[in-house]
């Protein structure tokens, strides 16, 4: 039975956001703390991943995932503490990366998502980002599908971002040149000192992107990770190198339920037989132990460098997801929602 | 030493078309037949394989093959007897696909695309075709590339021609369902009763492409092997099921030299975690003799149908290529330049 009676706070979307979100898109309204049925965990949300894949699901143009109802509580991956616990896999006082969505506690069903981690191995939060969803979408893009190999040029945009920064540590460390596209002249210095790009430009510095691009990249693009679509795709496929390969990896460059037009690039990547393939890390979730299993031990060897953008209070929320998408973040966006209970002490768990 | 003397007849590019190819793009001359240099072999001209992708080596336009420059000799992949070898591995009396382009005579350097071609598998120029850069073409996409398997839809666009039934009979082999996209009546019904696709649509006698594609293809497109780019891409695009391949094989639909823009390809391609790939025969020689025996095998097992467009004469060359062009043609278009010497009752190169 739940011990754990009384209410708490969830945001909820009131509003489908017209653009970029704004704060009256979504309401903190109290519900009951729920009572896990068979099979479920209840837990207390610790931390909020804030990743940009949400704007889609704020949407309801088609998406790769279901678009959350007008009423709901907002999606989300956090991680939570288990307080009760339905499901025989799972133990309370366990932290779990898990669907806990914009909640301060919730009965989740255990799905391909959850894991159990391990904080003895990495702070709590970094199982949000560079060993988590923003590592892994990282290794998937630019490991597993661009196939990013010695000697090849690889262009990374949002490349001081979560994912961006990520990609473009692993390329460099398969013997890639790389280049990152970002938005701020401390972004630019970001990339280079601490991810080791060996070339980043700011496009809001740069009135002509493509040029940009060509002049940083004398013998063509092998790998473009993007994480923007839009004019800065247009600007790398125009140096893609015969046999390049684009992986998207996300769309910020396009409102969601919005079609822009754009030149064709038909004829880009018949002439230099390349590839544009879409992926997402939720198709992936076979390979996630391997890849962690991978991450980590490049982490514990110091070869990943990462930065975090701590927000503090669930309420927050909508106001850190606002300025991940404008570019205000500098790391991976997280909501610390609360602290685990009797465990002051662990190490690692802050920032 | 040279014992084909006189001259003889080729056709050179004399202005660069403007938009599709006109007469007056191309000029016959007489030269003189060459003598072959050491590793040459002088072969005479019998056909000429006509394929939509001279287009883009007739424009100056960024292309995957150089451009033939004024004045020179249009480039074709064609079927020569050997008159003269100065290589060890050719011998007079042998038939060979191999680039002689538009004139009656060439000394050829054997490169990558040389074939000794043997007449009793198949008659001379089914080597062209669905034995040659055809169905090579289309297996290497259908099959290699976009891996299409069995219970899939796969759509093709020009569903008719050399290249699209072939690569619809590979599809359907593959146990795949398979809808053609073609432009005539009479092709919607060759595509049905001999290249066996489940469904063809007529784009010239539908005003809503999309929807028409929508309809027959319930499930989605999991397989579009492209022809034409532009808006039958467009219209694929609209259909493409979760994890769907496209694969550009041609670009009918864009003039070389053009960038149209439209609707943007990203969110589709994330959405749908879909991949679309540019892909040329040229890139993929290593795979031929398998591809080639496994066509010859199905061939011979009467499980290829197959047309050939012959058309008679050097000089209609820039004729038939125009033809194909606008789709004037009803299978492969092959132009019949001579007759192998005192060989008159060989079986098979007559069509």
């Amino acid at each position: 039975m739940n011990l754990h009676h009384g209410s708490h706070r969830q945001i909820v979307l009131v509003a489908r956001p017209d653009g970029l979100p704004v704060p009256s898109n979504f309401a903190i309204r109290r519900a009951p703390v729920p009572t896990p049925s068979e099979g479920e965990v209840l837990v207390r949300t610790l931390y909020l991943s804030i990743d940009a894949g949400l704007r889609g699901r704020l949407s309801d143009a088609f998406n790769y995932a279901a678009s959350v109802p007008l009423g709901g509580v907002v999606r989300s991956l956090g991680i939570g503490e288990v307080l009760e616990s339905r499901h025989e896999g799972f133990l309370p006082g366990q932290l779990l990366v898990t669907e806990t969505g914009w909640q301060e506690y919730a009965a989740v069903v255990p799905g391909i998502t959850t894991r159990v981690i391990d904080t003895a191995t990495a702070p709590a939060m970094a199982f949000l980002g560079v060993l988590g969803i923003s590592g892994i979408t990282a290794h998937i893009g630019m490991i597993d599908l661009a196939r990013v190999g010695p000697g090849e040029t690889a262009v990374v945009s949002t490349a001081a971002g979560a994912v961006g920064s990520i990609a473009g540590q692993l390329a460099k460390a398969a013997g890639a040149r790389t280049v990152g596209i970002t938005g701020s002249a401390e972004k630019v210095q970001l990339c280079l000192d601490d991810y080791g790009y060996d070339a980043c430009i700011n496009y809001r510095a740069t009135s002509d992107l493509s040029s940009a691009l060509a002049e940083v990249c004398p013998e063509g693009i092998d790998v473009y990770f993007d994480n923007v679509a839009a004019d800065q795709l247009d600007a790398a496929l125009a140096s893609l190198a015969i046999g390049g390969r684009v992986v998207i990896c996300g769309t910020m460059g396009i409102p969601p339920g919005v079609v822009p037009t754009g030149p064709r690039f038909e004829r880009v990547l018949l002439a230099r037989r390349a590839s544009i393939q879409g992926f997402i890390w939720g198709d992936h979730h076979h390979r996630n132990e391997e890849i962690v299993a991978s991450l980590t031990e490049r982490y514990r060897a110091g070869g990943l460098r990462y930065r975090e953008h701590v927000v503090h209070g669930l309420e927050r929320a909508p106001e850190a997801f606002a300025e991940l998408l404008t570019g205000q973040n500098l790391g991976k966006t997280i909501v610390s929602v609360g602290r685990p209970a009797g465990s002051s002490n662990r190490s690692g768990i802050t920032s």
